[in-house]
């Protein structure tokens, strides 16, 4: 008497339900009892195959990438991640190998980043496989690090690299760019995982929380994220594009192909951090921040106005962008 | 450079996110305080226009339903309904009229039921509009009703009438059974209605919590449903038919064609409540009930034994069901 939905649940996501308030997905819903004195943060994004990932992709990319982006904006907050549901549309040729690698992507990152499978839904669809997860996470009250919090005056820091994933993208599209670029086959094949598997900085979320006055994860591109930033916090900003941190590969891009810095700031996909400080806590998070292997780099600073931040480049002139923000819609 | 999304979530979707820890949706998460002492209960449940709706079913009829069925599953756990986050993906052709409905049904239940929406995804899909919706409720610390705790001897008890959706659906695809029915314009209205807009059990979360071993929600219907229920708490059932409520319009099918008996109690999106509770607690559950206008019927017991539920029939023969529940899968 068991449906088809429920032995494709029992069999394939059911081992992933270890948190006794999952109830081994055998319930209507999960319960969760939340830790004294913090607040929930709530985020849902989705991924759709073929949008946002590659038909030859792995279904357990498809996953972790789904996963991925909601683990970003938690860190960008200063939360904890907690649990997670997933509610998937899958379309009616998949088969059992292609379940299996899927669920074999959440439950690898579920593990890695500590968040529990509390339940979750399929459909059939007719249309490519869609997956969208709920994420909950955790802060201590009141305590959530918003966009709208950045003063003139702030530093501007960012994590890591900024383009490697549009650059990963635009490489993907056309393999040929690889010789063009002069990168070695180690730099190709980083540009391309940078592209397919977000590395959401969630061991960050604490260290933020302690010195940001403002924070968010970058996924549609630096400029059209720090405009947003700004647009609520009712400041602008003056970015040093010279400090800018590219990767030894995006930077061979660039000096390849100086259209390529365009693509690296607006092309989103970074998952890194904008983080927007008081100059003198600058120097502790940045050595915490060293401490967890994330790099922070200041790029700029907070200005007055509500004008879109300029981007200045090596002559002191503010770039151009006709297309600030990557957008699927 | 605001990408289509962010208007289209400014335009459609900002209105109603009227919640403090929304920020008006304008940053990566939301936050929400939990009430002391409480847990939370998680759950998602998505529409697939096309599958779970008609083709011209109002949009404001999809996005309701998104929110009932979950706010069905918060009321079958004893929860008080919180917050919700959506993640919608829109074909290509939708219009600015189409989003206009789609987000008046979702303000009109969110205001009905007291949740806020508190953050969402929107993407273009090539396949049909899917709407996923993530509920966020409390219960008191401990006391979230499960489907495992039925146990031999005691009552079950379903909320309102079994069966009027499944038989809307027939009727919805064959609009001259009416006629073979005999049901007036009313009654034909009604089972329409109760498939098209379900009618989550909301008011009675807590009366549940305090009289029930065990609940669930009949989505899949009610032999089905009941039979989950069971296997999960060791137990089997002994269901007298003849007691199990129809409504005159769902009494008025059976009668005309004794099939459609199968068709009520299998068919699904009831939305009603199996409530499971020891018998000397059934007077008590009915009254308060009643009290806030929701009638429920004792229609058997639980009984040991690992059997799938018995539904005996007038005659004492037990009913034979192909197909016990709907799935879409």
């Amino acid at each position: 008497m068991e449906s088809a939905e429920d032995r494709l649940i029992a069999r394939f996501f059911r081992p992933l339900a270890t948190h006794p308030g999952a109830l081994g997905l055998r319930d209507d819903a999960a319960f969760l009892v939340p830790p004294a004195g913090h607040d929930l943060v709530l985020k849902t994004d989705a991924v759709v195959a073929g949008i946002h990932t590659f038909p030859d992709d792995p279904p357990s990319a498809l996953a972790r990438r789904a996963l991925r982006v909601n683990l970003s904006d938690l860190a960008a907050k200063g939360a904890k991640p907690a649990a997670f549901l997933v509610s998937a549309a899958f379309p009616g040729d998949i088969d059992e190998a292609w379940l299996q690698s899927f669920t074999d992507g959440l439950r690898a990152d579920a593990e890695a980043f500590g968040c529990a499978l509390m339940g979750g839904d399929t459909d059939r669809t007719p249309g490519p496989a869609t997956v969208a997860v709920f994420m909950v996470g955790w802060v201590p009250h009141g305590e959530m690090v918003q966009r709208a919090g950045a003063r003139a005056g702030d530093a501007v820091l960012v994590t890591g690299t900024i383009g490697d994933a549009a650059l990963g993208l635009v490489l993907r599209k056309e393999e040929g760019l690889a010789r063009q670029w002069a990168l070695t086959e180690a730099q190709c094949a980083f540009l391309l995982d940078r592209y397919l598997l977000p590395q959401p900085r969630v061991s960050l979320a604490d260290i933020l929380r302690a010195h940001a006055h403002a924070a968010m994860d970058i996924s549609d591109g630096l400029v059209g994220d720090l405009a947003k930033l700004c647009r609520v916090s009712g400041v602008s900003a003056d970015i040093d594009v010279a400090r800018i941190p590219l990767s030894e590969a995006g930077r061979r891009a660039v000096e390849a192909d100086a259209g390529m810095l365009t693509t690296a700031l607006t092309g989103g996909d970074d998952y890194e951090l904008i983080c927007v400080m008081a100059s003198d806590r600058v120097d502790s998070f940045r050595m915490q921040a060293e401490r967890v292997g994330i790099p922070a780099t200041v790029i700029g600073r907070i200005v007055a106005g509500n004008e879109e931040p300029r981007f200045i480049d090596g002559q002191g002139r503010a770039m151009a962008f006709v297309r600030g923000s990557f957008s699927h819609f």
